[in-house]
């Protein structure tokens, strides 16, 4: 028969850590810890399977699931002396959700349970304190009201409230036993009214609930919605945990808390979390009540304190991971109630990382899988400009949950957030707490403020996982939701307003400030030095690390010498993609690209591009230059020439203004001659207008992304492309005469056709050769393609009979593929993601299916054709880290990113070949 | 050793007619015809493998070929009885060209070679006609100068004419001997001036040039174009075929002529064609003497004729089709030159194929291979509309020698004809001959009116062979090419004026004729009864055999039920595209469609589209009942919103207009209650504007052609699916009940996602459900996509699972899989076919290798998953033949093309499926 149901008690469990998908990550836990001799409530996990049948089952259970667990629950009994709904000992249990994957706060869970009548009086009498008995039944019935029957929780505060307002006390532990019995009798009469039926008394038939409660939470709005962001697949399935209640509202010796085993703000290695005194976990967990820090159990329970560390460095040793645990004394005995791998900032996740492996606890290679690219991401996430900072005061400081600096416009509501976000707004979600409801809000802000909760409420929990800055417990400040402000020391600061607040230190301003580059950033640039920063050490280590292990190279896309500098300085080696198109824009050189646009004939389009021609060695001979000893991507021109044109309507704008003018001018110039020079002038300009408007329309495109760009525009202007070839080669053989090694490659895009590249390839070749011989230098250069358009990649067996290398151009390629232009796809793409159509955004993360196919096809027919072919990638996806990851797969031999990215790049590469095995 | 040389003399040869690619056509054919026991003159024919070792040999021929060459010469000469050089007896040879595939006139042709200072008396001897040699002299002097050595050929006309005035004759025959010494004489001047050394006198010399510069012309700029035109492939290379001169310029019992076995024209079965009396080839050819009818030899040389009638009998039994033929008679002797397959009218190879099934001569099966798609479609080009050609009396009358009836301006060279052509200008081009200079222009033409030459001139067999209007030999009209003007009849005609011709009668109109569709359309249409028309029968038996043989369903575009009714006349089995967008564009919908475009909310959108139902629901039931019987593919809504509003800068102007008048009208309405009135009317018309135009400018799209259309619009407006599926299936329900059988298929487009059709089908399912239950029917229909989206081909494993059908929409395939947009591809297009980049113009015929390839991918992924899904081809390659050929290749279930295309598709489908074996 199918085991449903997994025992843990006493040191020995059913189960171990490796059970995660039965148990799901809580059961498996408990198991783990047991079997590891941690001092746990004894229980039982009802697996995930159970859920699966539960689903498949119409939602229930089988009648063999039940029995299986009554049996569990008469062991329990045995194991703890107790009895479920005895009166006189009786048996509390917790009955808590545990996925495979975590899912903070998205699933329910009911403590307390076997509480009824009856039981209620037996705890008092066994525990000998009334106080407790009555304000757990009167919690238990509150709870599984609200999970169980779905009641709103509202209904029984404001009894509570009534309560407390009657007996005159502001907080809960203040209430007397008479009022807590009486709130049983409010809360009760609530239960009858709303749910049209008593309180359920017997504790089997609450167990029996609960389960199913627990079960029916997987599928609940907020989890779903929590598994469509995190990409949870919907079939995995929860378990149901049922353990011995412990408590830590027992009295003043008595408490609850929870716990990491480092700083998951900052990694640092102490033991970290928060705990109240005289109260239950749910207390902590929700940011109600603000709890102390640890340390200062030292001073409440020493004992306690000093066994707490000593399990903390038991888990790290075993679990080889920093913990985030929860647990509870009961008149001063330690209870460890759950533990698992902690959620950590960016920050602490690459301290955390680099310092394991000098412990000795994990090695390098460990190290580089354990920090996500994301966490990178986040450590060189901008700070607040130091200098801008200084000349503003904080208005209030609340605690620093979530590094990071973030300025945006306040909203009150996650509606809100997502409202304005789509309207290109950046905004700070203001609330008195988070709660699962507002998920969507906080991924859509750029930073989170509240003026309750601690460093494990909600909010900052939530917050660090996304890397979005977080203060939380902001308690200076007064949320008016409804009225959409928030008051601050006598400020009002209403919807729309900007703030700026400082995860890293918790300091909130009533101002936009300007951020600044991180830590790591302003090392590198050379303007903070080493020394000063407590975060490079590790930064550094781990992409030492990290470079150890990755096969991809790492480019970087840079059309400047100055990002070509910055890119070395992160780590790139070489440029994947230098566009020549930006250089055109300049002042001083537009008006001779437009010159060169609007030649009637091929010389005068030769003595445009002559005057360009220095202009363009000398971007290439810096850009060469900074990447001395590597390879350099040069990409032809690639836009359309309308796009160095004025706008249509500009120019139709001005040639109405100006022959308004002329009109008016016209009478006066029979009369005055220094007015018929006006006019005059203003003829020539009139004429000279015109032309640029008949150029400007006969280049106008219906599509330009599909038009007259890329190798069209070298092919039909051979021209071009031989000043760029030219360009760049003199700028190499420069270089070369002055004893620097450059590597360029002349890279022509949108090759669709091996007709194409070989056209052009025959126009920079000869080029080459007489820059060569002019110059009496070798010049080791190669020219390729990029892939962008479909048909490259489909007949890449003959593209590469031509081309030396392939760059893959995402962008344009995710474009043609999906036939879907960036520009205008923000018209539905949200649409497209609500509605799981498209499971992510594909401009930023490539689509493998489609898009991957392609370059698959090109991969493996290009190396067909040509088996050393150089292949890279230059489109944005360069520096996404599942995209690389794919690169890595389908053995691609670099990833060029931009410059800030090369760190992320390099790490997600070093991860794509660890994972690999 | 290999064989470089093949004889054929005395109803023997080395060679046969299947060795073209050695022989070349001509040789293989001599060969071919001299085993037949055709009177053929002796000779041999050098390979074209000798032609590739002379251009791998640095343009030259190894000894060992010479020696073959020199000893097939000493047995021509045994054969013959008459030596090259001999000055008593001289064998005379003509050096012609013969590629393995015909181009006629491209490449070079020499005929009297053997005659010099000497041999020309030894000829004036024997033949006792002195006249006779001193021309063949001065024509071969004449003739080498041209080919071989490259001198303008016009210094020699002008000698000619100077020497005609000198003895006051108008002809050349009329030239007496000591002027033709003379010209001799002058001749050799020209060449001694020009080449700078003696004409050759050494004829084994001259026979040596001649052969190399055979060889050389294959690479002559007019045959590399043709080449390029017709797509030949240029390492064929050409053979060359040394042959005994034979002469039709003997005196009055001599000729020269051309013929086919069948009127190349109408298809008639007729000896048909033309000869000279006392004439070389040349003189027929091209065109310069007017000759005579073939039959006008019956009373000339009786016996000539008769034995002429019997030899064409017996080659098309031999060849079983159709031969053009060349004939010599010398002095009474009947000599065949060269045979080969006749080049026919569109209208000649219907009836020739279809008579020669009747007469057994051929199967079925060869009849359908015999007709080229292309011929089919003249039969099918227009001609002049009957009642008003009966308005306009023609100008001139010439031959009629290409049929069909053409429009358009008049041009004087075929550089004017490409460039007119260029700027969309339909042209006549009028020449006074052409030649194969003129390729190009008569291409780019119409049609070609020509003043001199005869049905076999060079106008009339590549005007035929291209399928274009010819009229030539139009004496009465006379050409100044200079001043670019033509004089007819006291009328003066110049560049851009209007012309019309009929190829068919010969006719010339100083006219614009609008144009009306042929015979056969009339037929079908039922606008000419079927016994009045000749062409009709044939047609109709050569497609119930094509018919027979295909495998490819052919079903038509139609938007309409009259196209529906016409397409169904051609035999389309059904709607391949029916489009709906066009439906919306009719006055009274489309400001429905606009108010539903600009709705704010779903409401509103509802409400518009309520009033669209009944109209869509009226086009589908007309298009399904037209088809009743065979599935009809309707195509949801594609194209994006803003095509339905009118255009930015329209309302901008507008909007300028309207403001303007209420800025004036202003201060009046201070003072007047009308005036009041109307700005107040202008004030509300003013804010439609606006609001109007606010809705372009936010759905203004960079590249709507990857914008927020097709299946995005169903998926970001259900509604709008929703509504067309409702119109789809009550139409449907209401024809079931009428007791017609109607297949619907709903066709989404621009899916490139699974999830795509997987929203739209849930939509469309949904609607057929509910008006099924209405409607108490049970409708057979499909629901499948277009797969016209790169990602939907590469995926197409995953759509299939979904789709029931695929309909590849290669318009916008080839687009997005070259990224290239139809709309702007014009600026480059012809560059790139001029570079040759492209083969072909990719929206005309399918790119193999690129659309091909995602093509081949999506059958293959898609079959994977449903083995049974249906699969055709609804872009406008379904009807172009080359593409046929290759949805044959890949096994798509039908083809759809618009409905005059389908007969041409129905012959395609046939020849491809008989190609396959």
């Amino acid at each position: 028969m199918k085991k449903y149901v997994y025992f843990f008690a006493e040191g020995k469990a059913d189960g171990n850590k490796d059970m995660k998908n039965l148990l799901g990550g809580k059961g498996a836990n408990l198991a783990e810890m047991t079997n590891a001799g941690l001092p746990v409530p004894p229980g039982f996990t009802i697996s995930t399977e159970a859920c699966t049948l539960y689903y498949k089952n119409n939602e229930s259970l089988p009648d063999e699931v039940w029995a299986e667990i009554w049996e569990a629950l008469e062991r329990l009994e045995k194991v703890t002396g107790k009895k479920l709904g005895d009166k006189n000992n009786p048996l509390l249990v917790s009955v808590r959700s545990g996925a495979p994957i975590s899912m903070p706060g998205m699933m329910d869970t009911i403590l307390n349970l076997g509480l009824n009548d009856e039981t209620v009086e037996g705890l008092a009498k066994a525990s000998n304190n009334p106080r407790f008995a009555y304000d757990s039944y009167r919690r238990f019935i509150q709870m599984f009201s609200d999970v169980v029957l779905q009641i709103p929780r509202r209904l029984f505060e404001e009894e509570l409230q009534k309560i407390k307002e009657k007996e005159g006390v502001k907080t809960d532990p203040e209430v007397s036993v008479e009022g807590l019995k009486e709130l049983i009798k409010k809360y009760k009469e609530i239960v009858k009214r709303e749910w049209g039926r008593d309180f359920p008394q017997d504790t089997k038939e609450q167990l029996k609930m609960a389960i199913l409660a627990v079960f029916r939470s997987w599928n609940n709005k907020r989890a779903i919605e929590y598994r469509k962001i995190y990409g949870i697949p919907d079939d995995l399935g929860t378990a149901v945990n049922v353990q011995m209640m412990v408590f830590g509202n027992f009295g003043e010796d008595s408490g609850t808390g929870v716990g990491f085993t480092r700083n998951p703000s900052t990694g640092e290695k102490e033991l970290f979390g928060e705990f109240l005194i005289n109260a239950q976990g749910e207390d902590v967990v929700a940011g109600i009540r603000t709890p102390l820090h640890l340390d200062e159990l030292k001073s409440v329970l020493p004992q306690v304190y000093k066994q707490l560390k000593e399990i903390a460095e038991k888990l790290e040793r075993h679990y080889r991971d920093m913990q985030d645990f929860e647990f509870t004394v009961e008149r001063g005995k330690l209870y460890m109630l759950q533990t698992r791998t902690g959620k950590r900032t960016g920050m602490a996740a690459l301290r955390i990382a680099v310092d394991m492996v000098e412990e000795g606890l994990i090695n390098e290679k460990e190290a580089v899988l354990r920090v996500e690219p994301e966490a990178l991401e986040q450590v060189l996430h901008p700070m607040f400009d130091l200098e801008e900072r200084k000349k503003h005061q904080p208005v209030a400081k609340g605690l620093p949950a979530s590094p990071g600096a973030a300025a945006g416009r306040v909203v009150f509501t996650a509606e809100d957030a997502v409202q304005w976000a789509k309207r290109g707004e950046k905004v700070i979600l203001v609330r008195p707490e988070t709660s699962p409801e507002d998920i969507a809000g906080m991924k859509a802000a750029q930073g989170i403020l509240t003026s309750t909760g601690g460093m494990t409420s909600h909010a900052a929990v939530v917050g660090r996982q996304m890397g979005k800055p977080a203060v939380v417990g902001c308690g200076d400040i007064k949320v008016y939701e409804d009225e959409k402000k928030f008051e601050v020391k006598g400020k009002v600061v209403k919807e729309g307003d900007w703030v700026s607040i400082d995860g890293t230190t918790g300091e909130v301003f009533i101002a936009k400030l300007p951020t600044a580059p991180s830590e790591i950033i302003q090392v590198i640039m050379g303007k903070l030095p080493k020394e000063k920063s407590k975060l490079y050490p590790y930064f550094e280590k781990l992409l030492t690390w990290a470079d150890k292990y990755r096969k991809l190279g790492v480019r970087t896309n840079a059309d400047t010498p100055h990002d070509a500098r910055l890119a070395r300085l992160f780590g790139a080696e070489g440029i994947g993609l230098a566009r020549t198109e930006h250089m055109f824009f300049a002042p001083e050189r537009l008006p001779i690209m437009q010159s060169m646009i609007l030649a009637e004939t091929e010389e005068e389009r030769r003595e445009a591009l002559a005057k360009l021609l220095p202009m363009q060695r000398e971007d290439f001979y810096g850009l060469l230059k900074e990447m001395e000893g590597y390879e350099v991507t040069i990409r032809l021109l690639d836009p359309p020439l309308h796009e160095f044109l004025p706008k249509r309507e500009e120019l139709v704008e001005e040639l109405h203004k100006k022959r308004r003018i002329l009109e008016a001018m016209e009478f006066e110039a029979e009369h005055s001659s220094e007015a018929e020079k006006i006019v005059e002038e203003l003829e020539a300009e009139i004429e000279k207008l015109e032309k640029l408007l008949a150029r400007v329309e006969e280049l106008h495109e219906f599509n330009p992304m599909l038009g007259h760009r890329g190798c069209r525009l070298g092919i039909t202007f051979n021209e071009i492309t031989e000043m760029q070839a030219r360009a760049i080669f003199e700028a190499a053989a420069r270089l070369l005469r002055e004893g620097i090694k450059v590597y360029p490659e002349v890279m022509v895009p949108l090759v669709g056709h091996v007709k194409e590249i070989e056209d052009q390839k025959r126009v920079i070749d000869r080029v080459a050769k007489e820059v060569m011989e002019d110059y009496g230098v070798e010049i080791h250069y190669r020219v390729g393609t990029m892939i962008e358009v479909p048909r490259a990649a489909l007949t890449a067996d003959q593209v590469a009979s031509v081309a030396e290398f392939f760059s893959f151009g995402t962008n344009d390629l995710t474009q043609m593929t999906f036939a879907l232009s960036r520009d205008d796809a923000g018209k539905f793409l949200n649409i497209y993601l609500d509605k799981g159509i498209w499971p992510k955004d594909p401009f930023r993360t490539l689509d493998r299916d489609g898009v991957g196919a392609l370059m698959k096809i090109a991969v493996e027919k290009g190396r067909g054709t040509r088996p050393e072919l150089k292949i890279g990638i230059c489109g944005e996806h360069g520096g996404d880290p599942e995209s690389i990851y794919f690169c890595h797969e389908i053995g691609l031999d670099y990833v060029s990113a931009s410059p800030y990215r090369v760190p992320v790049a390099r790490l997600a590469a070093a991860r794509a070949a660890l994972q690999e095995k």
